[in-house]
């Protein structure tokens, strides 16, 4: 679908450079765009690549403009702008209503007759699909699952009994919601399930990554608030809360009953113990480990780089020794040492 | 389901504090609890919560009894009592026997005829499903496999040929257990793949996570004992061995061949090196690494919690300077820390 | 099948000590082979394993051969060739060509005759599936996808549309590839989601681990190379491209835009920030961080092995004293410094 950019100027609000009849039909990098594409400059720093693009037009700040060698769209906020335009232009294939003769859906589910429910799905008694959703193919909608409207779950998407997701969800393949908590009560040397009988509440707008777990509250709810967008293959413990707007990137392992404020970043492979809180708009980086609340706004860290491996051990055994000089004291007295005498000092 | 305090004190042979005729038909959290609500003092020091609550009965430990505004069922244990107490309020939805039209069995499957088999579900030739199993929808049931008695798959778990699922166990949706191990022959620059011909033997009473995986062994099996409970995403390697009634929580991943023992409890997101075994009654702290044996009971750790990113950066820019200090040091001779004499190092 | 040394020997342009006639139908380990298996010497410590063996023959480097009591293959590297005689004793189940009648093939879309299709597996327009395809139960194969010869996709494996695998890949269950990839663009305090509309590429000769999921590209396409090994559980993120040959073991996250090299071996639950470069033949640790990029071959690491609780506080402490320690000075001398110049040092 090609769309001149005097029309997506005017639609979008934003500033035009250039020639308004030119058409763009799709989106492409700088470098191996084309003739129709729409470019987007993401890093002034990356100009290079700006003055040899082939693209039909670039989205770019202001002040990168005038380094533009063809048409511009400027905006203050260009990703923004970018991904806007680029959401027109690459929209979602369209709904096709209906339900596939091979998905089973119970009598007692209410599917709108707008939703589009792929083949060898099931959908369990008392399930409530919203209009105009498109539930791929072999997903599981459990007994008293609620959807809200427009949602896209994709291919086999399960949400356990009672899960309730809210307008505008996107579920990406292999998601399981609302599996259940990891309670155990230790009774002499072994475990005792304790029954998991919360749910999962998510707001609206929120994405769910590949194979991500949410797991259902052990007695109040999991809550993933408005607009939270979640990664692939990150879990989420029981009666964990999450703020809106926050997004979580991949891998990262949320512990029970943690409480995550609004508008945080948290980069992929976090782990987060259990019952802390973060506040909002906390921002940690990425295989950080999140061991104590952080009720303050700011970025985070506790991530040790890699090196090379003769060097890096090298400074693990400085820091041993000078934590065992700092014990023994004596203002700093050398002594032989290794990891095992250390472990035997106890 | 209701039931009398009365009933449930001498079911459970705990002391009672309050009226027997109270019923109670759920539970519910301290702070949220109703008429009807059975809740849970976890933490003695949530008192304030507990003089507050609505709750119909609480269960808790003796010290708090004298503090509990309602009904009490009193126990050393009350997180033991509460999980059993729980369990009969909120049990598993019912059996209901047979197999579903478009589940497929394998004329050379033995299902036994309790067995609940849900929608799409595929049971491989020579796979044999014990009593009162319930099989989830779209479940694959790979050749020879077995299932003990009463055991729950929810949706589309994979059991691989050959797998062996003791009786009661609960394998949440998403899991795959039999998958090949990551063995590989280096030849030239290049890979082999070495053929995965073990198995993987699980005991009684296991528990498995959602999308958690589960390698069958390179030549001998892959052995979950008894009572074990893994949490969700767990990865475990080829040819390890878990001791009984350890529980493992969500994202840890472990390398093959490790050995673990008994009743160890391993938080989330550790990592766990190739080879090495880990003694009974070993706790393992949120995010750890193990990177050689660890033979003795006890908490390890090597965490390291978050910190302010600048704060964070100084940390570890000290770190790094001592340990080129020390190496270029003067044979061990302790310095005061000067500027002066680093610059004469360098 | 049973194969006779001799031919083995011959077949492998390996050198044979003892009888060419004895038979071999299985492989096993030392300590628990018996008559017609063949067994493995991985490690030349472990050479009481091999004086005990009751294995017909053993497959061993030519300085462990004087010590096996049994017969010998012969070769430098022993771990190749057991591979390689391996799979010929443990060949993957016959192809059976045909599609199953459960199985949904969309009109428009081309798979080979000779291929064998699964119950229950959904394949989409335009996809095309090359000879002797394997595709398991429940599998999803999208819309405009190409799998190439020989590919074995075990179950529920869902390409996402316009997916391409080459020849030979083999794809375990659960696994996700083509998922959107983590786009967002901030705007205020909410996200909008950039489409991601570029692809994946899969060489040739490539394993993709259980539940694995690998995000399609944002405008570019994410690139797999041939002979690359992912094992269970990793992540690989939008325009990720790995070179030919290099392994990477389960649970590592790999960021958006990473360019990692050639036989690179990365061991597992590592995490690689985004947009960095790991140049040929790089070798990480396991549960190691690299936040720069690494463009020299080496060994790298960033590990902390656990240690007994106490101890580690005790650690982490005297780290934490010396860095304020240093930052207000002997006598609060500032001193300029940077990691940059530490490793410089190097």
């Amino acid at each position: 679908m090609g769309i001149a950019l005097g029309e997506l100027a005017v639609r979008f609000g934003c500033q035009l450079s250039g020639d308004p009849d030119v058409v763009v039909d799709h989106v492409a990098p700088l470098q191996s765009a084309g003739p129709g594409a729409l470019s987007f400059l993401a890093n002034p720093r990356l100009a290079s690549q700006l003055s040899a693009t082939r693209a039909s037009a670039v989205v770019l700040e202001p002040r990168s403009a005038a380094a533009c060698p063809v048409a511009a769209l400027i905006a203050p906020n260009p990703h923004a702008l970018f991904a806007r335009i680029a959401t027109v232009l690459h929209p979602p294939p369209p709904l096709r209503p209906g339900i596939h003769p091979t998905a089973i859906v119970d009598a007692r589910a209410q599917v709108d007759a707008s939703c589009e429910i792929g083949a060898y799905t099931v959908i369990a008694a008392d399930a409530v699909i919203g209009p105009r959703c498109v539930i791929g193919t072999a997903c599981q909608v459990g007994e008293g699952a609620h959807i809200g409207a427009d949602c896209r779950l994709l291919s086999r998407v399960t949400l356990e009994h009672g899960v309730r997701l809210g307008a505008r969800a996107l579920v990406h393949s292999g998601a399981v919601i609302g599996s259940d908590g990891f309670g155990l009560a230790r009774d002499g040397g072994r475990w005792l399930k304790v029954p998991q009988v919360g749910g999962v509440r998510i707001g609206d707008d929120v994405e769910i990554g590949a194979n991500t777990t949410i797991d259902r509250g052990a007695m109040d709810d999991t809550v993933i608030s408005d607009g939270v967008k979640l990664d692939n293959q990150i879990q989420v413990g029981h009666n964990v809360t999450i703020g809106a707007h926050t997004a979580i990137a991949a891998c990262t392992g949320i512990s029970g009953s943690v409480r995550i404020g609004e508008r945080c970043m948290i980069a992929g492979a976090c782990g987060l113990s259990g019952h802390i809180e973060i506040g909002n708009d906390v921002v940690l980086t990425g295989m950080s480990m999140v061991a104590h609340s952080v009720p303050k706004p700011g970025v985070y860290t506790s991530v040790i780089p890699v090196e090379p491996i003769r060097h890096w051990w090298r400074v693990l055994t400085t820091l041993k020794m000078l934590a065992a000089r700092e014990r023994h004291g004596a203002a700093g007295q050398p002594r032989p040492h290794s990891m095992q005498q250390e472990s035997n000092d106890e």
